[in-house]
């Protein structure tokens, strides 16, 4: 079953008549995803409960899409636009109907939140209300959550493959360090191997010293130190992403700190492994893993100060609900959802350690499908 | 005067309270732009008219922020938050003022679209207005514009700089191309000189054969062949972006067809870069540029199926209006306002040819801060 098919099938699930995608310099993934090409100027994707699916885009990415859709064997009509004054006789027709679901989030600032299907923007949203006074638009979430949280075979192998490509390039790091070398220059060794199999999933993020105790550090000039090296990192090739972190130890003789959190870390990552299993709530492995944490001496509050995991994708940062102690244990976790584990600490301004790694959710156990060495590298 | 210095002066022109910039997952470019650091998670930027500035930013991102602040020089205040749930009330108290800007873009369909404002994402907007019900939320367009549009001594530096950078290394592209190469290897070799110095601006456009005549095509695996070969590709250094494409022959035979279209390009490009100067209407470069074609013999409407420039700045696609022959003449180029210059003609399935140079609108005359090369490169 190919993706438009799908989505048609969680279409008429939700009682609407159409799903309306409006993306614009890249603004909503969906369009990468729907149309398997990254066609970046505007473009609307409308897929329809009735098959009749349409994608209008600007001319000079017409022909593209329309190949990419053959290609996958969707059968969807593409029509051109060369400048925007078109667009509102070309958009009423489509638009002329009793329910459409658009991308938008609901209750953002609670449990409930559909903030992952937030893409729409309030100009996009605008326009099209007024051109369609007697539509009822209503959130895609369920259509979004459906299609992409619990990922299907093919997304799995991809999965597995980008994984096994990511490890093989993480293992030539130690060959990669140089005396005298920047953070910039590791991430560009690092990501011109992944170039020429893929492309990076997100900005490698590559911390020395005490940069390592920022979780989102924006790789710099520094020079890499004796001491913590952290190199959070990802590739992404066909439709699925990795995302990595590992943290080194720069010189031969490690502090007894950072062998210490290494070791109880890599610990606490496995006990919470044991949790992403179908049907758990999602805020069960974060509680084990930050258990344990606490009874070795941690104060996992203060150190360990963002979520266990996020569901991994067709982007870094993909749907499923997170893993953090802080929310409902209503939201559960299930089979072939695939997610990351990462615990981390952070001493703020001195120095953190993160071991990320990423999983399948199994039925009865989770698949390990990247690795954290047991032991620190020392390089 | 910094950043949010600059924005401070326009919230007042503008008659609001203070321009509130909500980011979440990189959604919004603002806050990379006014925080000077690229903070992806949820961020809250708020600038009041009264220099009450705040920032309300996961706390895993928090201290990072605030430092980048202090570096520049600005006076915000960093507050964190570690669950959305904390968020309603600590917006509460930001929100209650009579008026506040927003970046969302009004008119998406006409010649008065300020979709270039359009960030602020349709779930974000109605968690907001429920919070504040009393609040007037208008569009921060005219701050955006006023920031944006015409760059300052400093970006204009940084601009030459990264454009001195950038075809520094492509002119490395003959030692680079290879028999046996394919898209995606030149891609990575190019992309990893940028990474050592900058990052890419976008994803490099390697096109070989048939694929130079899609404008946006997505690079891949095919092999370089004996032709046309399209390299569009960007960097981007400190604040500011290149964005050059050179078409090559691979080969030492170039066809009639490809050269003749090479000198005609080449010249159009020419006549359109005397139109790139202070107070003329954005259409008329595109104008001269076509009308040349025209008497060249080119179906310039057929061929040329794409804008001759776009704004470049912070981002590669940046703000003011874009120089088309297809926009009002109302719409009006500035002095130090950055453009690309790039005509096209593409030959759908067969072949495509692009010379795309970067200017700066001046006075008298435009500064060419790239360029071409007069005759094809045959490599």
């Amino acid at each position: 079953m190919n993706k438009f098919e799908r989505a048609q099938e969680l279409i008429k699930e939700l009682n609407v008549d159409g799903w309306l995608i409006i993306s614009d310099e890249g603004s909503d993934v969906h369009s990468h995803f729907l149309l398997g090409v990254n066609a970046p100027s505007l473009n609307y994707i409308y897929i329809a409960a009735n098959g009749e699916h349409q994608v209008l885009a600007v001319e000079m990415e017409a022909p593209m899409i329309e190949r990419s859709l053959k290609n996958k064997g969707i059968n969807a009509k593409v029509k051109s636009f060369s400048t925007k004054k078109e667009l509102p006789l070309k958009l009423k027709s489509l638009l002329n109907k009793p329910r459409i679901a658009l991308n938008f989030g609901e209750n953002l600032f609670n449990d409930k939140s559909s903030s992952f299907a937030d893409h729409l923007k309030v100009g996009d949203y605008l326009a099209i209300t007024d051109l369609a006074p007697n539509t009822e638009f209503i959130s895609s979430a369920p259509i979004i959550y459906g299609l992409r949280s619990v990922k299907n075979q093919e997304e799995l192998k991809d999965l597995r493959n980008v994984c096994k490509a990511t490890l093989e390039i993480l293992e030539t790091i130690p060959n990669i360090v140089k005396k005298g070398m920047s953070e910039n220059e590791i991430k560009a060794e690092i990501e011109y191997q992944y170039m020429k199999i893929g492309k990076p999933s997100f900005p490698s993020i590559v911390g020395t010293g005490a940069h390592s105790a920022d979780p989102h550090h924006n790789t710099s000039n520094k020079k890499i130190e004796e001491g913590v090296l952290l190199i959070d990192t990802g590739l992404k090739i066909d439709q699925m992403c990795s995302d990595i972190t590992w943290t080194l130890w720069v010189g031969k003789k490690p502090s007894n700190e950072f062998l210490n959190a290494y070791n109880n870390l890599y610990e606490s990552k496995e006990i919470a492994n044991k949790y992403f299993v179908d049907k758990t709530p999602a805020n069960l492995p974060a509680i084990k893993c930050r258990e344990y944490l606490s009874e070795k001496g941690y104060d996992h509050e203060k150190l360990f100060f963002h979520g266990l995991g996020h569901s991994l994708g067709f982007v870094a940062h993909d749907i499923g609900p997170r893993v953090s102690w802080k929310i409902s244990d209503e939201f559960k976790l299930f089979e072939n959802m695939v997610y990351t584990n990462e615990p981390g600490l952070y001493w703020k301004g001195e120095w953190g350690i993160r071991l990320e790694d990423d999983i399948i959710i199994g039925k009865e156990k989770c698949e390990k499908v990247t690795y954290n060495h047991k032991e620190p590298l020392l390089i």
